[in-house]
């Protein structure tokens, strides 16, 4: 499976103080020999020990391009399982790119996105299943997506499914040895056992199915709305639940927040408030209630938020939450009843027993922070997660979903099959499509097609 | 020198497929010790050798936040001169977070912007110039900056200065002498010798002064304006001079070009075009010749390029040339007229008689890549920079600048002292006060309040 083109990728993203440059296959030692210059060590980086680190100089010719430090990896104890440098050099994108142009004039390839991972998978260093937790990794933004990817990065449930797959395999070939005796009608495969195994590898289908929802939440993030007429305090009270959350964090300089704005990590979980912008900015007084509008927003969220004032009166308020319940008759999203500025008027104008099935009500004070973690109980209690540990096993993959479901098919066709006494060769090919949808899940059985799909997917570098 | 503090940084930016973290500090195996698994090694890092890699997890009590690589680093052989050690994680924002607060909660402190560098500073791994060399070098986006930066790095000018400050201080101490035995009128320090080293001195001075300003338009790039009336090509140009800079890296796939947006790179030396937006969107008749306005942008460009077309008659583009002129007067920016469209009519509706002193002309059609390259050889003919070789000892400093010119007045006044025989104790302090200015510049004198103007610009974990 070995490949037999060197690739080279940037795996450190942007400009920084330092950048690291990777370069995976059976060439990386001769091409990094040809462009860098060590300071003190053996020219030869061949002759050198590998996982060591060897100071010196990548050079064009004439030129020094940077002051680099190499980390030197060989076969098959890398990361792709090939020979694998790391350039770790100074993160001015000029030095990244010239490293890279100056790689490539002596033979290598600029890796495609996940090509690293792609040919850590094919050289049996991980699974596809693994491979595939790595993008979701990186990807992660709270505790708990990061512990679902970093469980299935360490085998996770492909270990259970390739066990039981063996089995499987074990039973399949001892049915297939009956068909080349089916003159003689022998049962070499044991239906009772194989029953009892079938039926235990569709409870794991099935319980992996199940984790779906959960596990795709917890990747993706619970989408949340927050509804209400123009200032009645939409921005403070994201602000309030943005701020708590990060404190946590704002004495650590120089993390990168960018790309969770307006996301409040709640116990683990992601909460991702949907913009509702446009609905704060119509200045119709009959429309100035907001809430009547058809709010296309809402149909994108788990859970609806709906900001009223405690001095809006017991009137506006059942409105409000008559409009809002409109909107969501056709759907089973829960709905927190936020009363906002609880603490200039009476919060008590509103009656929780008005409260119909699925309905919350937190009586806040956003500007004075007052009831904030009671909102973010509401919040969890709502959308009902709970506590995740990371030894649960989820599928967060739509693609395992898939194929779990058309593995459960097949299982369910095989046990029918086995009650019914379904002739062997039919049972045999009900069993290799289950053996086919499990082994996609951990790449034993895959395409060039399922390989492009995943790795696509991928940052370049990884 | 060595610091009491352990610090740590994330030394990349952002989130890719991995990141580094960096820790610096006599706690750094203590620290990393108590947080890093190995999966196969020694456990305690301290018994490893240096300057090599290990694979393992970093753990929070029972919680795996990553699977990682550690480089180990001892002192004196590490960037800091102190015990480093670099984790190489997996890029996602939440595990740099985990790691950095992990880190932290271990006695770890969050390093200010340019720490790492400033301790190499401080444990003598490099004078002061180098080390402001290292964020220069980061910020290099062109071949030239490039170089100017990596030659400052390897010593550049700052051996020069610093051995000859060196025989300046033999002499001071000679005068010093000839002062302790001032009844007794004798002279240790011969002032022939005195006067040539003097001399010698303020003729690198000079020259490094003088290099300031091409080294500062090398740094920060030629503004260069191109104005024009609206719809006379001024985006096709632009995007004609990019197009033909970026092909020659679009191959590159992952390679960062958001920060040098609206520059052009041309024989290494980097081009900004400054935005004349503005005068695109003027609709008045009178004013459509834009050209009119007060530019404002004109006046902080080094090259201002004309822009008209072919078609536009000789009168109308004799106008323009004037109210550029007109705009020029008392500044000697250099003039590029630039007749576009020179593939619809005829381009000779302008004579190059016509032009005076410092005035260019280039016939092109921006939509067709006609004389672009034309276009490119006359913008460095008019800029006058030619060709920058990255042997040149070059300033690029401001800080360095000043300390130089402070220096040249001192040895300016030496020099004087020494041909009307000014007595020895004057003669000292004007020498003391050279010394002082040349050591500003490689740190050998220097303030916490120098430093910290100096390292406060530098990135977080450099």
């Amino acid at each position: 499976m070995i490949s037999e083109s060197t690739i080279c990728a940037i795996a450190t993203s942007g400009t920084g103080a330092i950048a690291v440059i990777r370069v995976s296959g059976p060439a990386t030692y001769e091409i990094v020999n040809s462009v860098f210059k060590p300071a003190k060590t053996e020219k030869d980086l061949l002759k050198l020990s590998a996982n060591t680190i060897h100071f010196g100089t990548i050079h064009d010719g004439e030129d020094v391009v940077d002051e680099v430090l190499i980390s030197l990896f060989r076969s098959p104890h890398s990361y792709t399982g090939e020979d694998v440098i790391e350039i770790s050099c100074h993160g001015s994108a000029y030095i990244q790119q010239r490293i890279m142009e100056l790689l490539i004039s002596k033979g290598a390839e600029a890796a495609r996105p996940g090509e690293f991972t792609q040919r850590a998978f094919l050289n049996g260093k991980m699974d596809l299943s693994q491979a595939e937790a790595v993008a979701d990794l990186i990807a992660a933004e709270s505790k708990a997506s990061h512990d679902v990817a970093m469980h299935q990065i360490k085998g996770g449930f492909s270990k259970k499914i390739k066990d039981l797959r063996d089995k499987l395999l074990h039973f399949i070939s001892l049915i297939e040895l009956e068909l080349d005796f089916s003159e003689e009608d022998v049962e070499f495969a044991d239906r009772t056992e194989l029953s009892l195994l079938v039926n235990e590898v569709k409870e794991l289908v099935e319980t992996l199915k199940n984790s779906f929802q959960l596990g795709n939440v917890i990747k993706s993030g619970v989408p949340v709305a927050i509804v209400g007429r123009p200032n009645v305090g939409k921005s403070t009270l994201l602000n309030a639940l943005l701020e708590e959350d990060r404190a946590i964090v704002s004495e650590i300089e120089g993390t990168t927040r960018d790309s969770i704005e307006d996301t409040v990590v709640i116990d683990g979980i992601t909460y991702r408030f949907i913009d509702t912008a446009g609905l704060r900015e119509t200045a119709d007084t009959i429309e100035n209630l907001g809430i009547r509008r058809t709010y296309q927003k809402i149909g994108q969220a788990s859970v609806v938020m709906l900001l009223v004032e405690a001095s809006d009166g017991q009137e506006l308020i059942f409105e409000s939450l008559r409009a809002i319940r409109e909107q969501l008759k056709d759907r089973k999203s829960p709905l927190i009843l936020v009363i906002n500025k609880s603490d200039i008027a009476d919060p008590r104008v509103f009656d929780d027993n008005f409260l119909e099935k699925g309905e919350y009500i937190c009586r806040i004070s956003a500007r004075n922070h007052q009831n904030i973690d009671q909102l973010r109980e509401t919040l969890m209690n709502a959308v009902n997660i709970g506590h995740v540990k990371h030894q649960d096993v989820l599928i967060t993959n739509v693609r395992h979903f898939n194929a779990l479901n058309a593995a459960s098919g097949s299982l369910e066709r095989v046990l029918d099959g086995l009650s019914s006494a379904l002739p062997q060769d039919l049972l045999a090919q009900d069993i290799r499509e289950a053996l086919h949808y499990l082994g996609e899940i951990t790449g034993e059985v895959t395409t060039d097609e399922i390989l492009g799909n995943i790795f696509r997917n991928f940052c370049i570098g990884k």
